[in-house]
Formats: C-alpha cells, structure tokens, sequence
C-alpha cells in the first residue's frame, strides 16, 4: 500500500479529534466494532460534549482485528518474550491466557475505517439490527409465513424468470436440464469473483415455479432433486470441485421465494452455512425419502430474523395480537 | 475469570522460552494461527537451535486475535489518541488505514494457548489438513464410527468425568441439576473470555455418561433434553442472553464422545456453527418428539472429516475394504 506521510498525519489527526459517543453495532466473528462519534474542532484532549450532527461533525470510525501474517510471523522467527497477559490459567498440559501482543512480529493487528462527515444513511446502515431466534411451527407457518410468502409480488422475482427463460444472463448459465418439471439452470453466485476456485460457490435454480421453499418440498419432488444434485455434482467437477469437496444446501428462510439450491466448496464459511440457516441437500434428501414424506410440513423448523427482514414485522404482529402460542424457545 | 499471579508468570516464563519453529496452519476468518516450537531450557534470548522433539521439548502456540468488547470501549469513552499508523489512504469522506492500536479499552487483544508438552498426535491436529463429505447412513455408522466409539479408551474423557465429579474446576460450574438421569453441569467453554457477552459460549455436560453423541438420542431422553434446554435458558439469562437471542446446538462428530451441548450466543458465528457440524437442539428434540422417536438411528448424517480427524483413517480403511457402498454423495 502506498504510503504518504502527509495522508497519515491527516488521518492521525482526525482520530486524535475523534470523540466517541456510542457503539453502533459489533461483530465478533469477524472481530469488527462501529462507533458513531464526533470530530471536534481542536485536538486538545478535554471534554466536548457537542452531539452528532450528521453531515457535521459526525464520524463513523470502524475498528477491524487484522489477520496475523504467517510470512511475518516466519520471517521475524516471533518470540513472544513482550506479550502482557491479563489473564491466565493451566491444566495439565495446557495453558491459555490473554494478554496485549507488544510483537512486532503480530504487528499491524488493527485496520481502522473512517467516515468524516457521516450522514444519517452511513448511521443507519452501521447500526446493529436485532436479531431473534423463531421456531416456525407448522401452524405459525400456516399463519404468519405462508400468508407473507402468498403477499409477494410476482415482480419481485421477475428476475428469476428472466434467467430461466434465457431472457438475462444467458450467456452466465453454466449448465441447464430444460426438463419442465426436473429441470434446473446452474449459474455462478453474484458473490463468487468465479476465479478462485477455493470459494466456488453457484447456484441451482429449478425451472417450476410452484417450489417456493423447503417447507413445499415432499416426496414427489424426490426425480428432482436426486437429478439437482447429480448435475450439480458434475457441473462443479468442471470446476475441478469433487463430489466431496462440495456443500450443497437450501437456505430457510431464503432471500427470495423460488426453489434453488447453493453449490458451494466445502472450503467456502460464512454466515449463509449456519446451522438454522442452511439446510444441507443431502439431509433434505433423506428427511423426505427415509425418514418420513411429509418432513417439511410437520417440522419445526427454527431460525434467526433480523429486524431489517420484511418476515421480522409479520412475526411482531402475530406475536402481538396472540400470546397464546409460544412462538420461540419455551423454558 | 479468576487470575492467578503465579499462574500468570508461569505462562509467561513459558512464552518466554518459546523459540519459533514452523506456522502449522492459519486462518484468516478467526485470526487464528498455529506455531510450532520449542520450550527452551533458559530464558536467556540466545539462538536454540534444538529441534521440536514431540512429547519433550515441543510447544504448540495458538495465538487468536480477540474481538473487541463493546462494554470496555464504551466504559472507557474509548479515545484513539495513540493509534500508530503504518499505511493510510483518503478518498472523500472516506480514510482507511492499518496501525497499531496501543489504546487500553481496545485490550485485551490476543488469546493464548499454549500446549506444552506437544505430543505428535497435538502436532498433527493443527497441521493444515484436507476435509471431505462424508454421508454416514446407518449401516456406515454401525460399521465405522460407532466400533471407532466403543474403541475410546476411558481415560480420554477422564477430563469429563473430573469436572462432573466437581475434583476439577468446580468454581467454574455456573449452575447444576444433580439429578443422575436428567441432570447435567453448564461452565464457561474454553474458547471464550468470560467477559464479553456477545460472545457468551457455555457447554452444559449432561451427568449420565451412556450418550456418546446424537446418534444414541431417542423419545426416551426428551425429559433430559427439555430440562437441559429450559435450564440453559435460565442460565443464560444471568449474562443477559434472553432465550431468543441463544443458539443451543449438538456437534456431531464432536470432539470428545460424551454428550455434550453448545449455548452461545447468537451474535456467535464461527466454524462450529456451521450446518453439517452443529444440530440445533430445537431441531433434535422436534425431531425425535415429533417426527420419529428414532429419528437418529435412522438418519443419514452428512459431516465434514479433516485429513487429522482420528475418524478419517476408520473411514479411509473401511472405503479401500469395501467398494460396494457409497460413503460419499452418490452421483
């Protein structure tokens, strides 16, 4: 990365000027924290009280762990004669602390984003959303999810249609079974740069479009998903992708209301593969035709919304206007 | 957590004598690396250039960057003062920059462990490995994993069985039904700090030791199963985790055969969360009340093995004897 001296003090400056107000909203996974705060006018370190103002004085500085770095870390032959810890414990053969890293060799170990001035969108968007597991019985599908899937507008999956009748992207379509009922069309994920074949990740779309989820899936759809995921499986071999090295799953609840199934390398982590989000094709496949026909219409089926989802109103007004159903985990 | 002076400069006399030898493995989604090395006899910072000798000499470290904690940024009035940058780029109202960051509310900042003595078998676990699918139906359950099971020396769960039996870490146990059939303790998992509430982990242990995994669950352990899911709601609460906000899960494969359950927090997100590895408990009682009381002797159940599992031999021997079955998704 490019280095300028002046743009460093710059920026040093603007966080000697920064004075934090509030957390946003916080991610631990992936070890990131958002903090709406003000940019006062001098870099005196005293009290100043004024309040955000979007547009103003409101910043946004984003404060993200770095990666540690093996070649660094090689290179530097690491020692860790200078790490402070805070904590500690010891049992048997093992020990475990935490401590302030003062290592070269770990160093940088923070990437700091900062938006000056920050408007009211740039708020918004960083703020945490909630989130709250639901237990969809069969019947608070039957009466909050179905209705709010029923509500959709065609339009809304307009997009969908124009992939598989080859009116968008067609050149995108990597393989395609035109069969009515059984048939499919694979495309690469908008999320996949399609070069990397580490974190491949395509997408199988059927061509009915009665299937709007896993919860319309019995039995009788068994032709097609058993030929779903022997194409999938040589699809992705093209890729130089074996069988075994695949995650091929169904998301519930999905962004959008059309059958498809995410084909995905095994190496490939992220949210989108979390058990209450991701139903792997292979379970599905053998709920429906070992375990019992009807698996998806008798289930409970749990899951996280957020309240940024459409779903997340429909399930607030059922739970206001009903207090006689539990409608998430009962103790 | 609970800090012991002397068990504080144990460690870090431990981390002192630590002589780098070799990145075993990394990973950029937790910031989490793996090292190879030496415990040297002194601490005198000379070269020592004896070889890691598994079982003798050989340490293993793990060093894992922290997420932050919102209570301690916000407590603090967290103040970036003394940031020190390394690279820095501005565009618009936008600065990006990597650094430093020496600043106390954003300590602490990396997890330690460190396992000394290292065996080969330590040494080998976090050796970057190839994974694979592999689908278990019952039969390969009753073929390969459940004699790889019954094969478990006693003495690998002993660990288990002292904390059950309170002659370890008792002033960890967070709450205790002692009840022999029912009952179970809940403590802190290792992974986590004890301080951040985001990301809350807990394990409850269930007393009985005849559950190995979900594969031995069925309708006659529901009474287990709801007392254990209502209890940890309940201890939950106390770190301010409400029931809507837990992610309640079983392993399988999990990494020690006695059962055991995940109650973290939903904010949480990680490997272990993932489908294929964790169940959700909501899903498992729903399965084995209310779809098929032996839900789990019928499953097939689709997991990942790592070339270091001690399952992925079994599964390897079993695979080159026999060629007349499937193991993995059937084409």
């Amino acid at each position: 990365m490019d280095c300028n001296t002046a743009t460093l003090s710059e920026i040093e400056d603007l966080l000697r000027r920064f004075r934090f107000k509030e957390v946003l909203s916080d991610d631990t996974s992936s070890k990131t924290i958002w903090l709406l705060g003000t940019i006062a006018t001098t870099n005196v370190t005293s009290v100043d009280d004024e309040p955000p103002v979007p547009g103003q004085n409101a910043a946004i500085v984003v404060l993200e762990r770095l990666a540690f770095s093996p070649q660094t870390i090689a290179k530097a032959d690491c020692s860790l004669d200078s790490v402070l810890l805070a904590t500690g414990e010891r049992n048997d053969v093992y020990a475990w602390a935490t401590g302030d890293a003062r290592v070269a060799a770990l160093k940088p170990d923070v990437r700091i984003a900062l938006t000056y001035p920050a408007t009211q969108k740039h708020i918004d968007k960083h703020r945490r959303q909630q989130r709250k597991w639901v237990c969809e019985t069969p019947e608070l599908y039957a009466k909050v999810t179905k209705p709010f899937i029923d509500s959709q507008p065609a339009s809304r999956i307009q997009w969908v249609y124009n992939i598989l009748s080859k009116q968008v992207e067609s050149e995108h379509i990597l393989f395609e079974d035109p069969d009515p009922e059984r048939g499919f069309v694979i495309v690469p994920d908008l999320k996949w740069d399609a070069t990397n074949m580490d974190n491949m990740y395509l997408v199988a779309i059927v061509h009915r479009h009665d299937l709007r989820s896993l919860r319309d899936l019995t039995n009788s759809h068994l032709p097609l998903l058993y030929n779903l995921r022997s194409k999938a499986v040589v699809a992705a071999q093209k890729y130089g992708v074996s069988s075994d090295q695949l995650r091929l799953y169904i998301h519930y609840q999905p962004s959008y209301y059309h059958l498809h199934v995410h084909i995905t390398n095994v190496l490939l982590e992220g949210k989108g593969m979390l058990a209450g989000r991701a139903h792997l094709l292979d379970s599905v496949i053998d709920n429906i035709s070992n375990i019992a026909s009807d698996y998806y219409q008798r289930a409970t089926i749990p899951y996280v919304l957020g309240s940024s989802d459409e779903l997340w109103s429909h399930w607030a007004a059922h739970q206001n206007t009903s207090s006689d159903e539990p409608t998430t985990i009962s103790t």
